[in-house]
């Protein structure tokens, strides 16, 4: 069974917000590159796993941190989204040049979840477990699991090449790292089932302030870790060694998100008084009336 | 961020492994009325919710609880794969009676998984994020919440119906009691904020030895519960009170599937030596040849 | 079976056609918020009902309504992607604020419908069956019809406020003011059959000039009302009296769109000369060359 | 806006309900092949159409007129599925041959939907709207729904050769019958629209005793019908007449289905006492009782 | 078995390369309307035909052409990408005017393909196997074939239309001579299976240069075509006479796509040095960085 | 561009039409660990590779072997669904033994497709372009082949498990050694890009008689292949040579189907005289005779 921390994985700090931006972050939430697929391809793969209980439990204790993934991105999608300061979100989403290549905003943050992440990708795609790849024995599983770190990784790089606000390259940088120890520990688990596989070091594009997280296993169960485990105790592929925070650290704050406009009718306890409203939408409204004849 | 616990929060036990029972029980994981669509319809709702802390907390504990529940699903489903005792399996799938009304396994537990769950529906339909509400305001997700609930009980007590397996019918027992729990937290929850709205009881389909669990709320989380909610100490639509278990108790065993017959393909280490292979494709080979001219 | 009656069921006006808004409209025709899903959940539900026949009736009468409100949202998606009158479609539409914050027209209106509704929501999902509950009992089934139309009610004010048009905002008033009543008819049908149940007034977001619409079953067949029905002759959750209209009243007119501009190639026959043309696709034509060296 | 009639536009009759053909139903309802994709094929061609209003009368009235279908099938479906006369169900359901080769029942018709039509395929794949060809230009929907009727009347023609049930096949000749004049009607618009089209007379698998019906359009509005059409008072590609019904006949009856089973938990209101019921699923039990040890 | 021509069918050149533009021909791609459609339904059916050979030759033979096609479409996609002229695109891009009408580029070219292609439409749904029709008999099949080339050719024309570039023009241009050549195959198919069948001329609207590719059969295997059939030697329906390609001409380029940008982490191989790079993405952050206060 | 050649590439034989085993081969078409996700997953990186050319050819040739693949599966699908030797297929059908544990057949081989392949999986799930990954850079995109190939070769040799038919096994082992090698020349190509990679021999299930494919490179395209590539003339990570065959050879036969039964209404031409009819169908009805009191 699980249970929930309050604080978040990682401290979410949105220092423009930009919902463009916040359209483009449900790719790494709802996508086939995204933490929904990752969570969901480890929890069916271990509540599957026959074999022995080391590889059951890592994937297990990944596929636990993953749902944190998906609170800290669904929290940060909830922030750009959010009006404060209103007078910055206006020129970012106002800035033809930003505005037109990014594509624009995601309607469906307003239309259906009302200011908040939805369960898609960044064109509103729902997510379907047709993502997944669950089928294989255990090295076609690990092998799968290499692959979807490897496109979650490059995703995680191009978000954060599409910011300057610090707090989404900051959190994008913890990402790609926490991306790069898992695609590492799924490589190592390869070679400790197969000694004469030797894997390359991963291609990390740099990891920002978090290269202490690229090398470490968390472990988010109550389970001893092994201790002869390669991705506890060994040789990363890079020469590192390979080092395990338990229990994984919970690095960030407990989520406030402000408010909702009145505009979002999300519930008189959950909407701000109208005059203090700063949302995408009552803006339109003034924007049409200015150019109604 | 989350937290996964060795024990399930429920003792799987299956008595009678049916393979075909096991194809029913996706629907309850992986289908509209599943564990799948409510454990992300009250995780989304809570991330994204910026009203009061208690509503989020009460969202994002439910979410945590029904994680767990794909977790219990899934051993059951798994256990019902297994081969033991082979000679009742036997007797269940070969029986025309039960499996032609029942329309045999589902392949891909086999070509896909290996012997494991899925996440589809009983008809290998993946789980989508179509399935989702998450869109309203907090009333409006709590009616959704409700109407989840609702279907989901429903579901359940017709998979009851189709076993005779007392580990079975145990288990949708308790899952039953906790809808039954859920569903009136939700119509509390509206009667909360809105004191002039009074729910009926839930009309319960008998929820066999867990009445205790019908009334109590999990706390998945620790965060302190509200002392002054009505689903923590108030009274339930059915006069009776609710009470809380904090933290949400781990009623079950540590699964432990029995090892993978040979013909799984899903590696040496997770394989069960051939001889005491008493899988179902194994047993489709002598069939095969006995019909051979 | 059925029959199509010429006039619509409410009056369509827009004044300022503006293809964005058409596009916002596409969620409440196809997502899963939308009339697509409320009209095939009550058409299923009452297609397989076998219990009362005055709960079948009211499912199909509801949902023959609903099919009325796909053709009055279709033509006011139709009539927003018209050209007329050209020079207002261009300050909205290329007014930065204004298109950057709504992300832009639907391509396919343009590609796959010639400047029509498509069956899709406003990212251009497709419909699917999946967003449908019909697996409950009676009572689940009603309670997942209320929570369709508490986030249907949701998505129709929020669509509201996204436009200054008081043709649109008087149309999706008229819609709140149906869901308002389709909500409580599915209470009350719930108090009917536990009238331990007791339904908070629904709060409503003003709905308008059609607040008498609010309290009126439309009998949409030809089949007698039942007299002693609380949705037809009893008292609301709010405690003003339900009335009962039969047969519904046609309240609109009877649609015609303009001629396709020839850039549409719908055909000789629907296509407007060329030099009257003022289509959205003409004008990037210009558009383009301007910004040709 | 629309209406709905009391009476079916065919008289549904089921000799020997048959759970296993009420799954191959499905197909002509959800499937690709079926009457939800034709429906809202013409619906969402007929809502757009700008051309000459009789073309946007015709697509709208047939529309309706596949509403009606739907309701034919899913009655079918649901009296498929009832337990009376329960003796020759089980003959039917047991008999190897027969259970074999059609692969079973649908299971969702229990868990999901207590025995009545989902909105999905025989496979249980739910209907989407990516099924629908609604891009063309006038001519190119035409020869869309010339193909889909086409596929349809094929589909229908099969479903009949897998039955033996007097009244399923006279439905399915009926239908085929409609399908028939479907198909013609659309190929008649296209001559219409160039008369240089001359299109073969359909190849016709024996349409039963619905002859009269193949040659006929039915007018499910209250609009004149064009008076100089083609498919209204033309001749057919075979040389027959085509005429025309206004308004479009009831053919059927009022749809009574059996309460449902206890075993449904439908609610009791539509539930037959326990001691009567006949279900699919209570004879499950008994079977796995008797091959308990 | 299938072999691979590097020259292209067509010589694909674009002059202003233009994301947004490449977004839009996804819809030709990966849309119901588009290549991966129709190439898939031409494959199955011709697999699967067990008439004459001749039907399953052309059947395969226009398959085999048309994975050519989505080749020259993901070909053109891919160049409207890149940067050069980067002055250019910018001017595109940034144009309020035509940005706003065409609702941006397609994110996913960047975040998930970088800079390539996706299998999916215009707006990001990914591709799906509904949209085929397979179904019907081989008369029914043919009748699909010539709605899907009807719609297929109907957006090639729209998408021309809204380009000025001259080779997207073209590339359109010889597009639409290929479907109408296609669409007037399978018109002579039905009506060499049924001489009483006599299409009208196709409507065709100007394609450009190519009217000789409007009537020329193109041999994709090296199966002689039959001399006595109507599309390889006879009469079209607008009274041309119908030639044969045999083989099919390359008369496209070996595509050679340009090194992606460093901002793509494409890998090192496929990127281009830094200092070159004139990618989407580099310029939005400089714009970020300007209305950075 | 492309060019079918009319030969297999490989011999298909079936020497027990099986339906059942038919719809289990649909895995390996239309499922995630099937033939149109590799074929496609390879055309659309191969198509947007901007790399080396030597990538780009090996992907685009390797996806060109694919599509072979899908026509050898789609052959043998349609070759299970026939009906001779119809003896044979009456036993294996109805023998309770094997069609329970298989669940049957696939209702849409013969009411949508009329005895052949479909684009789906095993239970009838339409194939989406959401089971691709090409969105990584190019060594993502190899890592995720190589998880493609490992999940593909798993699934064949379960198939392979589930029939004695000497003819399917046969290819399921020719299949097998296909997969390993295009698994080796992707662990090759990360290799060659990253020379501290090694992998390990992959782990082969018994390839039957087919060892010698399981090393060599298949060149589908008549660019030279490039010499000093690993997967070209280097060594295998068991220590064996790689060679390369080209062109790649055409090992198998010119299909040749039945003619289908007249129950198929695939038309006149395509259907054997009646008397001398053994379809699946035909037999169903005799069945239902016999129980009809």
């Amino acid at each position: 069974m699980f249970f929930h921390h309050k604080e978040l994985a990682y401290t979410v700090r949105v220092d423009k917000p930009n919902p463009v931006f916040g359209r483009m972050l449900q790719q790494a939430i709802g996508g086939p590159e995204g933490e929904m697929r990752v969570m969901n391809q480890y929890l069916f793969q271990g509540l599957g796993a026959r074999g022995p209980k080391r590889y059951r439990d890592m994937l297990l204790s990944t596929a636990t941190e993953e749902i944190g993934h998906i609170e800290v991105l669904a929290t940060a999608v909830a922030m750009n989204l959010e009006g404060a300061p209103s007078a910055m979100v206006d020129d970012v989403v106002t800035n033809p040049l930003v505005s037109a290549r990014m594509s624009g905003i995601e309607p469906r943050h307003y239309l259906t979840s009302g200011y908040a992440a939805t369960p898609a990708d960044a064109n509103g795609v729902p997510f379907t477990a047709a993502y997944l790849d669950i089928g294989g024995n255990m090295v076609a599983n690990l092998h799968a699991n290499v692959a979807a770190e490897a496109v979650g990784r490059t995703l995680a790089a191009r978000l954060r090449e599409m910011t300057d606000d610090p707090g989404m390259k900051d959190m994008l940088s913890f990402l790609i790292a926490r991306d790069t120890m898992h695609q590492m520990q799924w490589l190592a688990a390869i070679e400790e089932l197969n000694p004469q596989h030797k894997a390359a070091p991963v291609e990390v594009e740099d990891e920002g302030d978090y290269e202490q997280y690229a090398h470490q296993f968390f472990a988010h169960h109550d389970e001893p870790v092994p201790e002869d485990a390669i991705w506890t105790n060994g040789t990363a592929p890079d020469g590192k060694p390979f080092t395990t925070a338990q229990p994984a650290p919970a690095l960030g704050q407990m989520p406030e998100l402000q408010p909702a406009p009145m505009d979002s009718f999300n519930g008189p306890e959950s909407t701000a008084p109208a005059e203090s409203s700063g949302g995408v939408v009552g803006k339109v409204k003034d924007a049409v009336d200015q150019i109604t004849p």
